[in-house]
């Protein structure tokens, strides 16, 4: 949707009103001063363009959360804190790889979030495997000594169903690959690109840290790589240099905006702070920090005190584990049942096209007036039975925070997911805008108007 | 055009011709033929995989050498040589760049062809400048022990001629950086995508060899160096290791279809087989030399022997300075005056939309002919006042040699030429045999009718 098509039908919504003269209420007034407004924007491109990448626990992650509360403190949140996030270190140094042999070239690759490194140069023959369930089927014999190489391709689609039937090679390849005997694991990038560019990632823990390195090709390096094995065998020569170094605390960031009826009550929102290395994290997680604050500010601006408490969380390292979620969750153990709603904007800066909710029991009139508020900016409303408010809302979830969602379209999300091609100029500012817009009408609808009057 | 509307014109063609019935005639059905064939298709496959990147002077030059001169005797053509081409040898090692101070983080950038190196780390204040234009007009007082910056930005454009213009800061900003006192020189990449792949390139070093280094930014960190100025003073730190080496002798790799009535008249066609060390050169230029030397061959597969002779050229080390097309004209000066016409296939495997010709006196009845014959490929013709061949036709054509030109369509060409991302998944195989074809077309056209009957 382009903001002439949202200005279009504003306008024919105006003009429909005429017949029965009625002025803009609040909510309307703030969702349209919304999509004009820069202070959202603005966040994201400060951010990017003044700490860069901000992968946890390096030393952008302390800028980053310093950046952030000075910001959030410009921007007139009445509350600004930090809260600690600890975990265990992991450094990227660098990743070379080449083919050895009769057809000797470089090969694009990056490391997999926890992996462990080569000690200096590692050689060995590369065996194909079809995809993650091929691997659970490969005889050990086959593997043994060898690099697996996992082809599997991530599809596209709208909201992002691929990367959960791809990532699987990522998130558990390398422990079955070392299970089996292997050296090292390389997987096609779970990405839906074709540019030279390898996604990062992290690697399942649960079961524990694979001993064995395991990185990523750049999707033409994988369809390089197999049209190298139709010709006979491949011997691939890698040098990775990361690995686990030590403890760091990192932070939350914190804003409020007290509410002036219930403050008690709790409308929980925010993006995670952390990107990976190697882009800039504009549209992980940027875009969604600041889209998030930015709704949130439009209550500040525009001078309108919610009757509940809003409160934006920049989540610290949701990359490697939900770690600022799960720490979150735990130190406001005692008040999420004061957790109204909430809800994270984690999958890039596309429009958003519908919204979902999961709340107890919602009045038609409330679903009514937000489909109402909604429909002018092109978002349907698909149900109550939403299945995730984003990945650092889970773990207030399972505890049962109500959540609602505005879904985006991330049809091209997973091109540049995990990228060092994740920068600034991918964010388009109107469907940024759009966002903002679709985000202050929820903040305003969960603030004020929600079941305020059963209670 | 897809195959489908390809497909679609020729069978209507066919129909219209079913009311007068007639056959075709050789050069319509090596045409058809040609948009079927995988010959040409399966060159640049193969090129790129086995072969991979081949700057001019590195291993692979002599590797590409090699390959070309097999697959051209596989072909089955009648005479394959090769003749020596030295230049001097300039080799890439590593470049690294980051800003320093207050918002620290890493730069994307690939250092200029015939850039000397940074002897380790070198600091320095970046100033920006307009364009190249905006440089020479620049005090030397404001750039003296300074990092110059050029930002200016090329332009799509279906010719590519956003190219001419912008490039100028990549052939003579060093040069007039270091007059001024510069200490190093970052352009903008000239490219025109926005991803985070920095463009190489040569320097121009007919006025002499800058002594400064000089790279380029990709264009998303030009875009950041950019907003990072705007907030204030910008040190950076580059570490750029590459430089000339010494002499290298590589070789053009030519193939001949002796002509069976004129063998002496040569129709000379070729693209150059070296690439940048980025990518694997499949645009840049394997499509070229798998383009003609695949329209070449559809006269040998179809045992259709050519009245004239056609030579193809394998161009050893454009990239550098036209340096295997200024061997080729020096080692063939007797003999250019019997070269009919010559053209070169250097922009990529987008669709050719136009033809033009510069030859001394065609006749009506002959461009009829060529345009009957192209038009079902969707190719019109633009008139007699063709002013390139190709970069490796220049030496040549400035000695007389006629010319023809099949205009592509470029205006993605320069979103992936000289970086990384010049890899096969950029060749759409319809539109590659498209340029087969036509091809095809002018070899039969020029070997077998061209003023055949005037002489």
């Amino acid at each position: 949707m382009t903001l002439r098509t949202i200005v279009a039908t504003l306008l024919a919504a105006t003009l429909a009103a005429c017949a029965t003269p009625r002025s803009q209420d609040n909510a309307e007034i703030l969702r349209d001063k919304a999509l004009e407004d820069q202070a959202g924007y603005s966040f994201v491109r400060d951010l990017t363009t003044e700490v860069g990448p901000r992968m946890g626990g390096t030393e952008a992650d302390a800028r980053a959360v310093a950046w952030t509360k000075a910001r959030f403190e410009q921007m007139g949140f009445d509350k600004v804190w930090l809260e600690p996030v600890t975990f265990a270190q992991w450094q990227r140094n660098h990743e070379r790889a080449r083919v050895l042999g009769k057809f000797p070239q470089p090969l694009h690759i990056t490391a997999l979030g926890g992996s462990v490194g080569t000690q200096g140069e590692l050689t060995g023959e590369i065996v194909m495997v079809e995809d993650y369930a091929a691997l659970l089927a490969t005889p050990s014999a086959q593997v043994k000594d060898k690099i697996v190489f996992i082809k599997n391709r991530m599809r596209k689609h709208k909201e992002g169903a691929g990367y959960g039937e791809a990532v699987i090679a990522r998130g558990k390849g390398a422990l079955e690959a070392e299970a089996k005997g292997a050296k090292a694991l390389l997987i096609r990038s779970i990405g839906t690109d074709s540019h030279r560019f390898a996604h990062t990632g992290m690697m399942s823990m649960s079961a524990g840290q694979p001993q064995i390195p395991a990185a990523a090709l750049s999707n033409p390096d994988a369809d390089q790589l197999e049209r190298l094995l139709a010709k006979g065998k491949v011997e691939v020569s890698l040098d990775i240099n990361v690995g686990w170094t030590g403890e760091y605390t990192s932070h939350n960031v914190i804003a409020e905006i007290t509410g002036k009826g219930r403050p008690e009550e709790i409308i929980a929102i925010g993006g995670h702070l952390d990107s990976w290395d190697l882009g800039t994290g504009a549209l992980d997680d940027g875009a969604g920090v600041a889209i998030t604050a930015g709704a949130a500010y439009q209550f500040i601006k525009h001078r309108q005190r919610p009757q509940r408490t809003i409160r934006v969380i920049a989540f610290s390292n949701e990359e490697q584990g939900l770690i600022g979620a799960k720490a979150y969750a735990k130190a406001h153990a005692d008040e999420l049942s004061r957790h109204i709603v909430a809800s994270e904007s984690d999958f890039g800066a596309g429009p958003i096209w519908a919204f979902k909710t999961r709340l107890a029991n919602p009045s038609d009139e409330f679903i009514a007036r937000a489909q109402a508020l909604l429909k002018p900016l092109g978002i349907k409303y698909l149900g109550n039975d939403a299945t995730s408010g984003g990945p650092d809302i889970i773990p207030m979830a399972d505890k049962g925070v109500p959540l609602f969602q505005l879904k985006q379209d991330g049809t091209d999300y997973f091109d540049y997911h995990h990228t060092a091609d994740d920068t600034l100029d991918k964010i388009n500012p109107e469907h940024f805008n759009q966002n903002l817009a679709a985000w202050t009408v929820m903040l305003h609808l969960f603030a004020n108007e929600y079941q305020l009057q059963e209670k």
